[in-house]
Order: structure tokens, then sequence, then C-alpha cells
């Protein structure tokens, strides 16, 4: 399916921070980049941007789209200071079947294009995605109002009193859309809720209601730094272990912040967080207090900065496969480093040849740990997720637990401590698996792997 | 959707091996338990079956499926000595809409039914599963012919001469089937094939191909060899590395047989592999020559019974997560305890340390090949399953390495040369991944997992 985008606008109420509306940026990506790669993430590859104000910019800015992975075409509005239901007709030779239109300065989560690509339309009708309980982020005077009755909007404006709903700008229309704009123009009505009213009385105005999904309108600084808030907020991790929740989260967002503004990659990010690990991991091999110290700084602050990677990526909505990979295997390099430097720091120390086994069992319970998380993560990849963070003894746990054995100079004991819990952590999983994988004794997708 | 099973008849050439036919042993389960554990492999969970000759010891085997995690109703036909058609008219009451129709006998890829389901089927067509090129142990004279005309059957028979493919007793019917055997047996024709002649005149037979997927028809003593065959080679992996597919697969695959007789769980058989390799892993500790001999043969042993388990699961049609889960971890612990012993032994004997410092880049190899391989799994798990071969420095590579140096007493070579590939093969994987990855850049799927 393709996507109109409407870009055509001034945005007048924005000049203080951009020039153009849908360039200004927002979390490291200008506006109308968020609306484009969001809709790619629902599958999304064809768009047509119609441009008014300022449209050479956005065309300089976007180019064809290969950037980005897609096909961009563009159409020129010249009336573009009258209402948008001009620059949607603008395009109507470019959409013949079934298409979504969106805001190029709305924002939104990407699972409700997901629903709202599931859902059957008719030839004759379209849908209009809106949110039964606004936000109190949402500055009602401005907004469009809807009444919903039954499956279909009843009536659709700015100044409607009785309301039970907002307009979201996230649509799915017909070409029928263009038919009913231009008998709303010659009645008066430049809007693109001209059209809708007019479908809406002929009972062809469908909704779907966006749920608990985000959605926002950025029309000044305030609605910008709402946004900035609810994106932020989704980064937070259902899977994220307690460590994290409370301690790296919070600062990692805020050097993530930064790091959006340098133009660093995902994948970067996760080699320099290694470089800091394998730093801090060097200084273990001495076993000198003051080295162990050190040391165990800079794992703390390995553990956060390893949070910033994936949130760059979802921020810039550039999530990858091998992104997700290269931190793994990274990672997995660091534990390793980290369990060995502190059994030669200590060895080169003491002489005690003992802790090399307790290394060695240290270093197969950190790794059966990350092991089974993936496991399970893959075993239960579509199920509930939910239940996964119980689960989870996470390397957040683990290395805040180094890094205080490194300040209070105590390897046998941490080493021991990571040892034993790590190891019957692993035990534990595999009989609280047991349990949670007996439901589906017999299943055709499952393999052995040897 | 609910599967009709005809089990009613005596099965006369079987004899020699056993009584009742539907009951006659196939690598460890009986005939129609095979019939109904790869329907269910398809998704179908209830199961009517049509009895007749001993149908008391049928019924006593099975019960009510709920041991299979299915459910079975009983028909009894006492005409059993007549044509199936009298058997399957006596489920008429059982079948209200489209159902799949089976024979107890037949022995089929669960793939078949995977594609059979997939199709679209009219009210008033059934479909059959033909093949087209079948293999040498067919019995070309009892088999019935059939000829098709485009996408249709044109006429079916025992004693055809111009046919092109041969019915695989795999069906989906509709009621209409029931209307049809009657009208047949009024005719004087009392087979299923009377029947389906009648809908091919009406242009109401559709068929399906089977492709390359597995069929027979096991009738005798030679069928029931062949069988075991077919079976047998499905099981050998495109994911079997070189040593598991020259050395181990072709000897596990005879402990498997005999396993099959005793009535194993695959997990007490993982467990027992387990056990093979720590107490090999344990005679490592002791560093003398005498005894890593002995460790090399069991960690050979190790590694052959440790294919052993997914055979049995998959013989017998018992394949679970948590069976794959538990293999897995298990095998983890193994390859921690192998390189530990080794380790351990080595420098007990010489007292030389840095070998500790190379057992750990051996384990963290070890581990990361492990860990990759699965991840590599799960990224692939929908894509090209050849493509993954490629990639796997496997296991059964790594085991024999170490058999091979514990026989020669060359530890401290085989522990560099474990460290050096292995992490080598780590970081190669990195790399040719990032070049696989590079084409779908940006997926909804991701997650960055920390």
């Amino acid at each position: 399916m393709k996507a109109l985008i409407i870009a055509a606008g001034q945005g007048k109420r924005l000049r203080p921070i951009g020039d153009t509306k849908p360039l200004v940026t927002l979390l490291g990506l200008g506006l109308i980049e968020r609306v484009i790669l969001t809709a790619k993430k629902s599958g999304i590859k064809e768009f047509c941007i119609v441009t008014g104000y300022n449209g050479e910019k956005i065309r300089e800015k976007l180019s064809d789209g290969k950037k980005y992975g897609v096909n961009i075409q563009y159409v020129k509005n010249d009336l573009w200071t009258k209402g948008n239901a001009f620059s949607i007709l603008k395009a109507r030779d470019h959409f013949k079947e079934s298409f979504v239109l969106l805001m190029a300065d709305h924002n939104y989560d990407h699972r409700i294009l997901n629903e709202l690509l599931k859902t059957k339309i008719e030839k004759d009708e379209c849908i209009l995605c809106v949110d039964k309980n606004p936000g109190d982020h949402l500055n009602i005077n401005d907004a469009t109002k809807v009444r919903t009755v039954d499956h279909r909007i009843d009536i659709i404006g700015k100044d409607l009193s009785d309301y039970n709903c907002i307009d979201t700008g996230i649509f799915i229309c017909n070409p029928i859309i263009f038919d009913v704009l231009e008998e709303s123009i010659t009645k008066g009505d430049e809007g693109l809720s001209g059209g809708i009213k007019i479908l809406a009385e002929r009972h062809k105005m469908r909704y779907m209601s966006l749920g608990d999904n985000f959605w926002i309108d950025v029309d000044d600084k305030t609605d910008r730094k709402n946004a900035e808030i609810l994106i932020c907020n989704k980064l937070k991790k259902d899977t994220d272990g307690p460590v994290s929740k409370i301690l790296n989260r919070p600062i990692s967002l805020r050097i993530t912040k930064l790091l959006l503004k340098t133009g660093i990659t995902p994948n970067q990010i996760s080699v320099l967080s290694t470089v800091i690990g394998l730093v801090g991991a060097s200084f273990f091999f001495s076993g000198e207090y003051f080295y162990l110290i050190l040391g165990g700084i800079l794992i703390h602050i390995h553990s956060i900065v390893d949070g910033c990677d994936g949130e760059v990526a979802r921020l810039k909505l550039r999530q990858t496969k091998y992104g997700g990979w290269l931190d793994s295997v990274l990672d997995r390099y660091v534990d390793a480093a980290i369990v060995l430097g502190l059994a030669y720091g200590y060895w080169s120390i003491t002489g005690d040849t003992t802790i090399w086994i307790i290394g060695f069992f240290a270093l197969i319970g950190t790794f059966l740990n990350s092991y089974t998380a993936d496991k399970y993560d893959s075993i239960f990849r579509n199920g509930d997720m939910a239940k996964r963070s119980k689960f989870r003894m996470g390397r957040d746990v683990r290395l805040l637990l180094i890094t205080i054995g490194a300040l209070t100079n105590q390897i046998l004991i941490i080493l021991i401590i990571l040892a034993v819990i790590s190891n019957f952590e692993a035990i534990r999983r595999l009989i609280v698996f047991r349990n949670k994988l007996d439901d589906d004794k017999q299943t055709m997708n499952s393999e052995f792997i040897n």
C-alpha cells in the first residue's frame, strides 16, 4: 500500500525552532522522517508527499527516499495557504486504489498503522484512527473533534461540543475521498474534515480506536517536548532488569539524547561500549586495589553505555538484526574479559590457583545466563512478553555485582557469588521452563539443536 | 478440522509380524499411532477411527487419545470383510463438514497434510493427494492408479493401464463423499475408489501432488523395512556438520533403533549423554595420558549419543521445545567441563599457568560458537535453511578435535587450536552476518538484546 503525506503547511507556531516544519527535529530525526520511517515499519515503502511552503527544502532533504529504503514522489501544491483539501486533491493522479493518508507533523506508534492495515475496507469507505482517551498534552482547542456511532463516524469538526474522541490524522482512504473533497470545496469547506463530513453523512466513514498507543500532533515547542517524553517512555523495556530500570536507564537516556546530536551510529556505540568494558577489564589484570577501583568504575560506565546503542537505534527508527547480534556477541567478550581479568589479577597477587576454577564456573554461569535468556526470548518470541522479565537475573545485576566487588577489593567473594548465583539461575531456568513448556509438549516447530 | 482414519481391514500379509495391522510397530510406534501423531503435527486434534477386525485391541491401545494429546472417537464396522466404502459410511454421522480421510497403514511426511490443509475446497468437491513419481519400493500391482486432467482426477482404479500417478490414500473430503459411496455401492462397487470414480465423472474430484515428500503403504514386511529407511533418511539434517554426517550419524542411528525398543525418553537420553560427557571430562582432570585416552573415548561416545535424543524424539514424533532447550544447556555444561578438565589436568602435571588463559579463550570461543549458532538459527528461522550449514564450525568438529588431542596427549596444542579457531569462527560470523543481514537493515521484529 502507498502512503500520502501532507507536508504543505507553514507551521507558524514552530517557527522559533525551525522554518520548515516537517524538517524540525525530534530526537534526532525530522518530523517527516519519523512519519516515513514509522510507516516503513508497517511495511509501507511507496510515498507521495505533497509540499507547499518551503517545498524545495523538503525535497532536498528527503530526495528520492533511497537513504530511508523507500521510494518518494513529490506533488507541489501552490495553493498551500488555502485548506488542506487542495493538497490532497493535487495527489489525485497518484492514487487509484486504497492508500494511507498521514500528516507530516503527526508522530505515532507504529502499531497503530499495523492495526489499521489489517482492517478490511470497502471501496466506498474511508477509515480514520481516533483517540478515545486523549492525554493531558493535547491542546483541545486546536484538535479536530469526532463523534462516533456504532462502528462509524457520525460527525467531525473543530467546533463540535458533543464529541467522544479526537481525530489523529491517520487515515486509510479510497479514491472516493477525492470526489467528496471536490464536493466539499464547492460547498465552501476547504479542509479535509469537509470531505470526511460528507462521507459521515453517507454512513461511509468508519473509525478505529488507537487504544493505548501514543500519537501526538507537533505544533509548537511544548508539543515537541511532550513528544520527546512520550517516545522516550517507550524505550523503557519490559525486559529491563532492576539495575537497568532504576540506575542505568535514566542515565543512559540522557547520554543517548546527547549522542543523537552527534550522528554516531548504534553499532559505533556498541563498539565504544565494548572498548570501555575491555579497558575496564584490562585494569583487573593488575590485581592491585587502585586498578580494581578504576576497572570497577569503567565497568559501571560500560553497563550504562551498553543501553545507548539500542536506545539510539530505536529513537532513530533504525533497529537492525545485525545491530542486536553485534551487541550481544561483543557483550559476551566483555563478560569473558572481566572474569578472566579478575581471576588473573587475583592469582597474580595471591598465587592461589583455586581462583581459576572459581573463575571458570563464574564464566560458565555468566555465559549460560545469556545463552538461556536468548533461548527464552526465541521460544517466547510471540508469546506473553511480560512473562519474560521474571526469569532475568540479567547482565545489569551481574555487572553491578562486579563493580561492587572491585570497589570493595573482594574479588574472591564476588567471583564465588557470581559462580553460584549464575549457575543456580541457569539450573533454575531449566526447571521453570520444564513446567512452562509442558503445555505444548508436542510442537512441530521445535527442533533439537545439537 | 477432524480426521477419519480407516482401520477396519485384516491386513493378512502383515500377520507374520503382528495380528492387528494398525498396531504393528514401525520404529517404536504402531502404524496408526504414527498416522495420528503425524496428523497432529498439522494441527489436527479430533479423530474418528473406524475399526473392524480386532477393533477392541485398537481401542484398548489408543483409548480416548489423551496420551497423544488428541481426542479419539470410535465407530465399529462389522462388515469389515467387505469393501472399505462401508467403513467410511459408518462414520457418516460424525462428519457434517469437510474432513481429512486417512488410512491406518499409510505413513507419510507431515508436510503433505500441511499443504493439503492450505488448499481451498468447494462444498461439492473432494481432493486426493497423488504421487507422480512413485519410488521403487511401491508394489505397482497393488496400487490404485490415477489419471489426471488439468487440476482434476479423470479416472481412478486398480486395473488402469493408462495412468500418470498413484493414489496415496490421503484425502480431504466433504460429506458429499457419503452420497457418492452409497450410489457406488448400489452399482456394485464396495471400494472407496467407486465413490471417487463418480466424483471424477462429475469433474468434482481434484488432486494435489505430494512433490518430494514421502508416503508409503505398509502392507508387508518389505514395506515396513522400506518405511524405516525412508523415515530414517529424513533424520539426516541439513545442519549436520561433516563429523556428524560421516562419522556420528550412521552410528547414532543404530543406537537409536535399539533405544526405541527400551522406551527411554529423549530427555533421559540427553541426561545419559551428559553423564557420559561429564565422566569423560572428569578423567581429563588427572592429566595422565592413560586417563586422557579414557576421557577421549568417552567424549567421542558422548558426541555420538548426543545425536540420539533428537533422533528418538523425531522418530517417535515427540519433539518438544523443552527437550531442545535441555539438550542445549546440558551440552554447554559438558563443553565447559571438558575445557576445565583439560586445563586443570595439564596444569597439575606441568604447573604451567598459561594453560588457564588458553583454557579461558577456548571456553569463550566454544561458547560463542554455540551462542552465535543459536542466534543464527533464530534469525534465519524462516529463511533458507540451506544457507545455515555453511557457517557451522559445529560441536561435532570441536569434540572430535578434543578426542584426537586426548588420544595423542597433546592438550596444550589442542586447547590452542580450539581457542584460535573457535574465536576466529565467532568473529568471522560477525563479518559474514554483517553482509547477510545488510539486506534487511530496518526490520520491525528485530530488537536489541542487552
